[in-house]
Order: structure tokens, then C-alpha cells, then sequence
């Protein structure tokens, strides 16, 4: 079938075929067929959605236009969790080994940052030492040895959603649900898994900008899931102010690691027990939701959850002493104190524009080949809700630039605001939806 | 701006500003901005749609993408006819000289076949040696010498529509109004034209398959000549049977000179007459279209447009003996009659049936590089209304191989449909639009 065929068919909004999907990306990912016709047939798709079983057939021609990393030596149910990302978001560092101390293996493929979102790999590489480039080999030995390992995608999985991607970037075709899902799923059943659990984030920082957006994307994930015989939850959370009180990759790792100590920030602490609970449920190595609880208290008391992050961090060549010694993670020259200008209560700290000033800061990337800088971001961050008299510390900056400072300074002077009447901030977990 | 910000305006339907369009197409052409973006912005426009400004602004682009023809040695009023195509339609070849002779210029600048669509250059290139690749100096100067001239579009005229066009054939989104119409009108006014008379087609045997799509790409094609400050003025008519008794190539340039010499079928001289009618009345010859008509009358019973026909045959090297001995002209081995099987009255010769039936005779192209049989097609066509008798003729097939005959026959046996009772044609012409 000629592809202008299956590009009329599309456009015209009919529903393709398993097989018009799976020949057009086979032939798209060997270049047979040319990155015009792709973008043609993304517009369209834009335009006119799919259906959950095209768009599962999407998914599946993707994932088997390359490898699926193959977990079978390992016997523990396998499962992943996926954040379609935020602003603070270092719950992955401390989710999986966190579910890998309560039985259950974690084969995390991750990825970068972009735009004001972070990314969980570079958080990662700001301890020293760490590698995020494991062979599969590699991969599938951390794993066996500490029951969780956090990586980045080899080249030979998924190549189809690589060159998709880049295409859809450069097209406007980025914001459609089957197409992201089909990307996300993709890469995710790559790392062959048997179930998953997803964070789906709406609010200012996050790609989704309302609950309801989110909770479309989230079913749609729910729904290729099941067509593919995983077991799928998902949780709509809410991310109009930054997770935790820090942001930036090194303040994320040691904040990552005081809450495997016990000491995290509530949300934060909320948020990653919740979809740590709903792994656990779904990786059936609890068959209820008080009992995973504390079976995952326990893990954090007992030290059995840092005891895997540390293991897993050496093993992938980190140093584990800068987990224990601060100092010797990568720091900032600067640290500023942006001071309340007047007493009153937090009533708003923009998720998106304290990620801006992070972006600023060096923190992150705006285009693929950005270089980051570990030692920057935002710590102390102050939350919704909290009061606050005048000259007392709203959050710190840190910065290896002036100029940079300032910029950033003016970013988080827009983005915090205090007022006199106390609002409460809003559930952070608005919905559970798919396989409980 | 990036190619991807202009993508995604439109595809959230908003209105292009005309720098946006014009830097799009001028990168798009010099190839700075690659297909996968343009076949994107393309789907976008194809469910977006133009406002008549934008649809101005790109057919503009395309425009000066390249040269325009310099008229300006020819003194007299400059226009010219496009029609959207149809089954037999051999009118320019007897409009250019008839307007000519009436005191018009006619750059006409032609295409060929594609599909059932008969082409008019490979209409005029079975009249041995006729050149439809004069030099734009050869065209002004056939011009200057009888007033019309109608040869093969330069390469340097609206290089960006042979790109666009070439890309949305791959890639589905060739029926969309404004890019239909920048196509069109770019190429037209890159003739250097001042005013312009359109025949839209609609029916079996056009492109457009209902008088409301026909009807909206007339009133688009319009607003852009009235952006661009042409004249333009539209029918709108029937393409449910083939126009006059031929179609296949030398075939219908005998009966255009039949036309000429006033023996023309009452179809296509109806049209041929009312498109003649709005150019004298666009290009200011006459003032009233009764006028208009008598001197139209005039221009054949004298032979005067038979003569500029044959001078412009001669000037652009094409034997005008065989416009008078046809046997010159090239024709087929067989010529079979195809018989009514029982007494009654027409009611249907489907057009989109016998353009088939010609393309599978050879007279047509189904790709570009096809090569055509100048000598096959059909003649002595009935028409819907006509009486026939059991046993006599319908039409005639003219072939060159039994084995396409057959395939042939097959096609026009369902095509042409004989009733009791008699069915009135409908009218041929059912609407005037634009100025008049």
C-alpha cells in the first residue's frame, strides 16, 4: 500500500489498520519511506487521534522497530514507573530503590532534561563518578544485585520513537496524545516489564496544563497497556508548585537521599509513597494498600531503601561517599537568600517559572546539546501555605554567575507571591485511575 | 522564526501574518527549510484552511519564487483561461486563436495530462512537430506575431509549486482549497496576465465532484485575483459527460478545428462561447456581451480564428497541412464501433468511464513519465438526450492494441446508459461568478 494511502486514509479520519501501522513505521524507521510522509501522517494523526487499538499498534510497531532489553534471569516481578515530568521531580532516585527494598525489580531506563523540565539521568551524574550508559549486560546485573539499576536507553531500543521524536520536534507535531503515548510505552515496555505505574503531572510546570488533559493522556496509556497485557496505574498529580523544596541536580540527589533517611518534604514524600504503594499492589508483593504502607515505612527506618540506593550508586561507579559528605557533590560558588519582602503567607511559587530560573541558573537544557551545570538550582524552597514574616527566607539560590543570578532572581521574584490571607495549597494526588 | 513556530500557529488555526508565509515558501525553495516541515505545514493548511489574505500572501510566495513572464512589449490587453480539467476538453486550443482574433493577447502557458485529465500540450504535440518548449523570447514573439501562444510551462516559473505540488502528491494533501488555488494562480499570473477567466468543473469527470466545492474553489481563486489586482470572472459547469464528440489527443484536435471552422458540437461550442464572451468583456474589446458574442461569431465564419490557429501551429513548428489532410495527424490501427444494445435514449456517458477508458487505451498518462498514444481515444460520442436505435453506433473506440480494446470496451459498456424514457442533459453551464 502506497503511503499517501495510508496518509489519506488517516487524514480522512478513518482508522488504520494493524498492519498499515505497523508496515508504515518499519518501513519510516529503515527509511523507505521518506521523514516527509512521517510528518505528513503525524499531522494528521494530530488532527484526527486514534483509536486505543491503533494506537497500541502504534505503540508495538515501535517498540519491535528494535530491541526489548530481555529481564528473564531475573525472577521478581519487573516494574517501572514513568513521570511525564516537572519541576522538582526527583522521585524516581528515590522510588526505585525504595520498591527494590520490598522485592520487587526496577529496570529503569531514563532520560534527560528538556526545556524547564528535569531530567532523572542528569541528576544522577551530578554524584561523582556515575554511569548511566550500562550495556544491558550491565543493566540486567545491577539489577540482579540490588533488585533496581537507573540508566539511559541504548541506542537499539525503540529506534523508531528516536527518529519519530526528533521528527515530531521539528514539525509541531509534539502535543498528541496517541503519538506521546505511543513514544512513552514504547521505551517503557522496551525495558520489559510486566507492569507500570505512572505520575501524570498537570499544572504550570508540567506538559499537561489541566487535569483533564492529563487524565486523557493517562487513560490513553492505560488503555495501550492493557491491549499489550501490562498492568497499568497511574496517578494525576498536581504540579503547579515544584516537588520538594529543591530544584537542580545535585540539591535533588542529597534531597533524594535525606528522604530515603526519613527526612523528606511531606509532598514529596507523599507523592513517591503513593506510587510506591501502587507498585507494590501491582507487583502483588502486597495484596493491600495499609500493609504496602508500612512494609515501605519499614524500608525507609530501616535503612533497607538508602542501603539499595548506595549499593546501586556503586555499583554504576558512583561515589557513594558523596551520598554520605556532601561537599564532595558538585556546589555552587553563590549562595543568595531571596528574603520575603513583607509577612503574610505563601499563596504561589510557579512551578514554570522557578524551572525557568533553573534553566537560567545552567541547571538545565533548552536544546539536546545543552551542557548542564550539577551545582545550580534552588534549595529551601518555601511551599503554598506557609507563613512567613518579613526578612525571612522565601528560598536559596545557587549560582556560579552573576549575571545569571540576577536573571534568575528576577524569575523567582515573579514566581514566589505572599499575601496576607492564607490559601491552602490543593491535594497534590487528584486522581487514581487504571489497575489499583 | 523557526519553521516549527509557523507550523504550530497554523496548526492551532491561527491566521499566518504574510511575512510568515513568504519567508516559509522562499526557505521551503531555496531549500533551507526541508519536505518533513513543509508536508507538516502542508496537513496543517489541509485542515486549518487560508483566509483569502493568506491564500494571497503564499500564492505570492510562489510567484516570485521565480520568474514572471516579461509582457510588457505586448500592448494589448493580456489574459487568459484556466480550467480545473475535464474529459475532452479541448477548449483552449480554440479559444486562444478565436479571443486572439478578436483583438486579445493570450499567454497561455499549459500543462499536460495526469490522471483522466486530458493536457492540453499533449493535445497539441500529436500535430506533428508543434514545440511546447519555446524560450519565454520564442513565446512573446509568437504572441507579437498572432496574438496567443501555447507552450510548456519554463522551469524558472514558480519553482516552489513544482516542489509543493511534487510533495503533496506523497503526501495526501492535494486536495486543499488554498493550496489548490496558490498552485494554480502563481502559475497563471506568472504568465504576466492582467486579467484571467476560469472554467471550474464539476461532476463524474473533475476533480471537484459537486457544484458547492467547485463553487468554493472558484469564489478562493477569485479573492486571490482580486488580492493581486487581476480581473477574474468564473463558471462554474458540468463534468458529467465528456465535452463535445472526442476525447484521446489528435482526436480532439481535429474537432477543435472542426470548432473553428463553425462545425463544432453544441456543448463545446456553448462553453468555448461564454468563456470567449467574459475575456473580450475582462480585456475591454467589447462592452456588452451581446457585442461580445456577434464578434466571436464574426472571428469564425470569417476564419479568422482558424487562421490565427494555423499561424500559431506554424509559428511553433507543427504542420498546418495536417490540420487540413488529417490523415496526417497520427492515427490508430483499429477502429471499432460500439453498438446500442436495444432502442432508447441516452441518459449517461459517464466522463469519469471514458477518461478511464482512454487512459487504458493510452491516450493519458497515470504517472508523469507515462508516454501517451496521440492516436487513441473516442469519437462520434453520443450524448445524453440523444435518440438511438438498436444497433446503431455510440461512439467509436480508436485503439492500438486488441487487448486495451477490450479493457476498453468493458469500461465504456458501463458508461454509456440507455433508457425508455428520455432524460434532458442538465445545463452545462449553471453559474457566473467574479466580475463580469
Amino acid at each position: 500500500m502506497l503511503p499517501q494511502w495510508i496518509i489519506e486514509k488517516k487524514r480522512d479520519g478513518k482508522e488504520l489498520s494493524s498492519e498499515e501501522i505497523s508496515s508504515f513505521i518499519e518501513r519510516f524507521t529503515s527509511g523507505e519511506i521518506p521523514e516527509y510522509q512521517m510528518s505528513a501522517l503525524a499531522m494528521a494523526i494530530y488532527f484526527r487521534g486514534m483509536t486505543p487499538r491503533e494506537t497500541a499498534a502504534l505503540t508495538k510497531a515501535m517498540l519491535y522497530s528494535g530491541d526489548v532489553v530481555d529481564t528473564s534471569s531475573i525472577k521478581l516481578p519487573k516494574i517501572d514507573k514513568h513521570s511525564t515530568g516537572g519541576i522538582g521531580d526527583k522521585v524516581s532516585l528515590i522510588l526505585a530503590p525504595l520498591v527494590a527494598a520490598c522485592g520487587l525489580a526496577v529496570p529503569m531506563l531514563s532520560g534527560r532534561g528538556l526545556g524547564i523540565t528535569g531530567g532523572t539521568l542528569d541528576k544522577l551524574e551530578s554524584i561523582p563518578g556515575y554511569r548511566t550508559d550500562l550495556s544491558e549486560a550491565e543493566f540486567i546485573n545491577v539489577i540482579a544485585d540490588c533488585g533496581c539499576s537507573i540508566t539511559g536507553q541504548t541506542g537499539s531500543l525503540a529506534p523508531a520513537d528516536k527518529k519519530l521524536y526528533a521528527l515530531r520536534d521539528v514539525t509541531a507535531t509534539v502535543p498528541s496524545i496517541p503519538l506521546i503515548v505511543a513514544s512513552i510505552m514504547s521505551k517503557k515496555l522496551a525495558e520489559g516489564i510486566d507492569s507500570l505505574v505512572l505520575d501524570v503531572k498537570f499544572g504550570s510546570g508540567a506538559f499537561m496544563k489541566t487535569q483533564e488533559e492529563a487524565r486523557k493522556l493517562a487513560l490513553a496509556m492505560i488503555d495501550v497497556g492493557h491491549e499489550m497485557g501490562k498492568s497499568v496505574s497511574a496517578l494525576l498529580t498536581d504540579m503547579n508548585q515544584p516537588l520538594g523544596r529543591t530544584a537542580g541536580n545535585s540539591l535533588e540527589v542529597i534531597e533524594s537521599v535525606e528522604t530515603l533517611q526519613g527526612k523528606g518534604p511531606s509532598d514529596l514524600v507523599e507523592i513517591t509513597m503513593e506510587l510506591a504503594v501502587a507498585m507494590l499492589l501491582l507487583g502483588k508483593v502486597e495484596s493491600d494498600s495499609m500493609r504496602a504502607r508500612a512494609r515501605l515505612d519499614t524500608a525507609i527506618s530501616s535503612g533497607a531503601a538508602l542501603k539499595v540506593f548506595e549499593r546501586m550508586v556503586e555499583l554504576q561507579g558512583g561515589s557513594v561517599e558523596a551520598l554520605r559528605n556532601y561537599r564532595k557533590l558538585p556546589a555552587a560558588q553563590i549562595q543568595h537568600s531571596v528574603i520575603a519582602g513583607h509577612s503574610g503567607f505563601v499563596t504561589k511559587v510557579d512551578a514554570e517559572g522557578i524551572g525557568r530560573a533553573c534553566i537560567v541558573l545552567g541547571a538545565g537544557r533548552l536544546k539536546t546539546d545543552d551542557k548542564v551545570d550539577f551545582a545550580v538550582g534552588v534549595s529551601e524552597l518555601c511551599k503554598i501555605g506557609d507563613r512567613v514574616d518579613k526578612g525571612s527566607k522565601l528560598l536559596t539560590i545557587h549560582a556560579n554567575d552573576r549575571s545569571r543570578l540576577e536573571e534568575a532572581q528576577k524569575l523567582i521574584g515573579e514566581s514566589v507571591i505572599i499575601e496576607e490571607n492564607k490559601k491552602a495549597p490543593g491535594s497534590l494526588i487528584v486522581e487514581r485511575l487504571g489497575d489499583q
